[in-house]
């Protein structure tokens, strides 16, 4: 019985302002009240950053989605946990859940938190789960088989192609066939991008003259536009892209940090003129594809064809940092901490 | 032989600065000279006027499709006229053509430009092949059958709805069984849209709170939008839209008459958590299928559920006027001159 155990939690100290900072939260130590019928207590071990959440850390930003979150409030987020206890019928110790919970070291829920239970059938790291074969590896594979279908000898160019998103994105655009150009920020990033993630171009996003730099990249134009980032990168792509280019937008990371809102693409016209299409998409939807997206992205890992890379931290307190460093560019892959 | 015959041609006099002004034009009148080898004499018997090639008034604005106009030439524009002389052995006398030729009583042409051959098994008024049965008349139907594809009990959104595609785009939106809710500009030519075209709804663009208006106009939120206009209008529907929606960018007048691009919508995120789509189209690559389009359309005419309205004008002196009608809002329905 776990009633005497301290929980760690980190909570949102202020609204950031901007770009998080590591003061913007707070790690606060209280105990763990007692399990009633119908909950479940969580270890949690491992907790996912998502640049995505930075929204509903602003005051007002609740939607239909989630509620905006509350000051002193431990911080939503995702995680991966192992059941401790249970007074709840569907779970049993030791089961590996995934929820929508928070980034704290336990986690007492009655299981209404969008609770998955991991499944077992894969061979492959647990936190794998919250990576390539998660929330962000289901966004790439369904945001390029589904939505942009990148085909042979097209161009595709990926967003914020170091992150956990991006990272994964890029080797399905080759896989597809198609040439695979990464745009990151600063000339580090870009050089990984092609050495460690196999693009066959790098975009420094830093760069003095962006739109000379893609197109130098991307003589043929672009066919595919895989966006994570949106604001004013769109605007520089939309400007290069082909006749029935497919534009897949899952996230808007510019945005995430913008109290008032940026000002979209002034040449969305460009849509028209070359008959092209742009697609927003949540994976969360295709809950029911997860089992075929997980198997093929694990053959193609031991095929040899795809490699997962994670920014990994370890221990509660390095959690505020983690989800720092992915506004600040210090990420590479999927950015994890281990809580364990 | 027409070699003594006068032409009289409306020629660009200046670069519009923003809205084009009946000044910026300039009716000449010049010897027709006489007809070469290869060469076709057409009698321009119809302008169509369409805000698009506002676009190529701009210096600079050459594109993909068409070089920017030049100042003292002929203005570019979409006409139809009938073969008065012909020395190319693809056409003979009295034949009706449409073609991208240009503001003038009398058009000589090498039959490169975009020439196309009236059909003559349509039981209709000639100037219908410049609208309903032409290429607005295209947009509204591809873009709602092919694109948009509003389903019975869905909300559709048409803007511009007054216009020439518009006017057609929202009675097809109710011929599917969607409810249309046109957006216009002024009290009178709201009311116009509900009386003369059946729009279920109908919302005044200038309306002092136009998100307000729209709501109101759309209970059940927004699950397509069929849009001609771009600029801020877009940004006010995409806050309205539902899961699943769809957008159909057909044109942007609003960017037409702005020599710096006007910015875009700020929340294109609605796209991502709605799951949404945006597709611009150009149905002049949809050639083959015109006949299919035509016959549809013409089978609601006469099934009384379709009307044809057009702002018609006279005279060669008429077609700058004609023009600006259409970006000054006196345009419902689709804006021709007849010069005959």
């Amino acid at each position: 019985m776990p009633a005497s155990k301290i929980n760690q939690q980190v909570v949102l100290a202020r609204r950031p302002d901007g770009a998080p900072r590591v003061d913007d939260f707070a790690v606060i130590e209280s105990p763990l009240p007692a399990l009633a019928d119908g909950e479940v207590l969580i270890e949690n071990l491992f907790v996912s950053l998502d640049a995505g959440f930075r929204k509903w850390m602003d005051e007002g930003s609740g939607d239909h989605i989630l509620p905006a979150m509350a000051i002193g409030a431990p911080v939503m987020g995702l995680t991966l946990g192992r059941v401790a206890e249970s007074r709840h019928p569907d779970f049993h110790i030791g089961q590996h859940l995934m929820a929508r919970l928070a980034w704290e070291r336990y986690s007492i829920t009655d299981a209404t938190d969008f609770l998955v239970v991991v499944p077992d059938e894969y061979d492959c790291p647990l936190n794998w789960h919250l990576g390539i074969l998660g929330d962000t590896g289901m966004s790439a594979y369904f945001g390029l088989t589904d939505v942009a279908r990148p085909q042979p000898g097209e161009t595709a160019v990926i967003s914020a192609a170091g992150g956990a998103v991006g990272s994964v994105a890029g080797q399905i655009a080759r896989i597809y066939g198609a040439r695979a150009v990464g745009i990151a920020s600063g000339a580090d990033k870009c050089q990984r991008l092609i050495d460690e993630l196999g693009y066959d171009a790098a975009v420094d996003r830093l760069a003095d003259d962006l739109p000379g730099a893609l197109a130098d990249a991307c003589p043929d134009g672009i066919d595919v536009y895989f966006d994570s980032v949106s604001g004013p990168l769109l605007e520089v792509v939309l400007d290069q892209i082909n006749p029935g280019a497919r534009i897949a937008l899952c996230g808007a990371v510019a945005a995430y940090n913008s109290a008032t809102p940026l000002p979209g693409p002034a040449n969305l016209f460009q849509l028209v003129t070359n008959q092209a299409t742009m697609t927003g998409f949540m994976t969360h939807l295709m809950h029911e594809r997860y089992p075929e997206a997980r198997r093929q992205l694990l053959d193609w890992v031991e095929q040899g064809k795809l490699v997962n890379r994670e920014h990994m931290l370890k221990g509660i307190e390095s959690v505020p940092t983690a989800f720092c460093d992915l506004f600040a560019g210090r990420n590479f892959g999927k950015t994890i901490v281990a809580l364990g």
